[in-house]
């Protein structure tokens, strides 16, 4: 294994962070690592907004799903699919531009999340940790208020960054499910009820987790993470941000 | 600058490749860098396919605007942004789980970026170039039939990896807009005329190009990019895959 091949595998998520801020040049690498990234046709189809503010920090953090961590995170960067620029920049070139459509949009946050990846790598090999925030996507309403997001802008995700404690810094990295569940070879298949158990009992044993009722673990996890309020606020603000991408009735599309 | 950041800055898209293989261990090691990858809730929200039939790579080049240089690539790989594995998973265990929706799919989306971005810098590590084909959210109904995609299944990025000609190797990187334009700070703010027409200027004597005229670059490009079939065809695609994602009528949401 490479040295960057060992960086990718030892990265893990980072939730606390010693009170200790990034120095400026640390935090320009992170930011110029992004635009590095690939980027369809070279656009940059997002706005990265760099969140110094403490009090906006501290409101996004409750708007995020009520994690306090995010406000003592020494760097937040929101990365926005961003589809407003380009439409700008064609109105002022005189073009007549369609509107920005589902498709663009789908295209501004790949764009969005790959540039956000490469600041995850960058920031690690500099002994900074990161945490993807995808709560970013809830309230619609309140989070284009307090970032002024134009019509054809989503924030895609939400980055925080800051020097791991050591508690987080020695955790183990949750292990994944095994490859042989996630790649497949020219289709997809649906996974069997038998293969669904082996794969989450073999991930939960490789936590330590010898006598998981599957069942039951997944029940817990369905109520936490799928049916929990936040997930279906997630829905609904997605869906308030895409109405803004849907063709009118002028029969444009 | 370190080695990894080195790494980040050099990346470049490549679109010819040797002919030759990617071995075994590379092609695994690959693979591999994109489970590692952050994801939400450590759901891998995404089922990767390798794309190793001919005939099947050959269909998608055409279906993905008619590169044939996708045919050509030694590796190709499929980043399904994937919530049909835990719709499964629920109903298996006993739940009774609502369908998924937009916000679902988007954080499925960027689980599936963030995991190809991994790739691509581990495949760079090891001297295999790659190139992220957006088109590959066009033509959903082709598309759907051909992976045998369910419906809760959108393939949000495809990636082809090979060894880079020299020719490849040697060009240079693209320059990047100024990041002056990309990073704002806490609030989005939408750019002047002066500056939009810096921003592309600037970037284009970057090249060499000392003397764009900005209106007809912009609206070349425009025609080139956005007004385009494909384009269109991209905005249409996605949402027929955005359709399935809709809550019924039956007022669950």
């Amino acid at each position: 294994m490479n040295l960057i091949q060992r960086s990718l595998w030892d990265r893990k998520s980072v939730r606390a962070f010693q009170e200790r801020l990034i120095d400026a040049q640390d935090k320009r690498a992170i930011l110029l690592s992004a635009l590095q990234a690939p980027s369809a046709g070279n656009q940059l189809l997002y706005t990265i907004l760099d969140i110094t503010d403490e009090a906006l920090k501290a409101r996004l953090a409750d708007l995020c799903d009520h994690q306090p961590f995010i406000a003592r995170a020494p760097m937040v960067l929101i990365f926005v699919a961003d589809c407003q620029r380009w439409q700008d920049a064609y109105e002022i070139a005189g073009c007549d531009p369609r509107p920005p459509m589902a498709g663009d949009l789908m295209l501004a946050v790949v764009d969005a999340a790959v540039a956000a990846q490469n600041t995850v790598v960058c920031a690690h090999s500099l002994g900074i940790g990161s945490c993807y925030i995808g709560d970013i996507l809830e309230n619609c309403e309140q989070v284009r208020e307090l970032l002024d997001l134009p019509l054809y802008a989503m924030p895609a995700v939400m980055v925080v960054y800051g020097h791991p404690t050591d508690q987080q810094r020695l955790r183990e990295k949750p292990p994944r499910f095994d490859p042989r569940f996630i790649v497949q070879e020219n289709a997809y298949r649906r996974l069997s009820p038998e293969e669904h158990r082996e794969m989450y009992l073999e991930r939960e044993r490789a936590m330590g987790r010898e006598h998981t009722d599957y069942d039951a673990s997944v029940q817990a996890f369905y109520r936490r993470k799928y049916e929990a309020a936040f997930s279906r606020e997630m829905s609904r603000s997605v869906q308030a941000y895409l109405e803004g991408f849907y063709p009118d009735d002028d029969g444009r599309f």
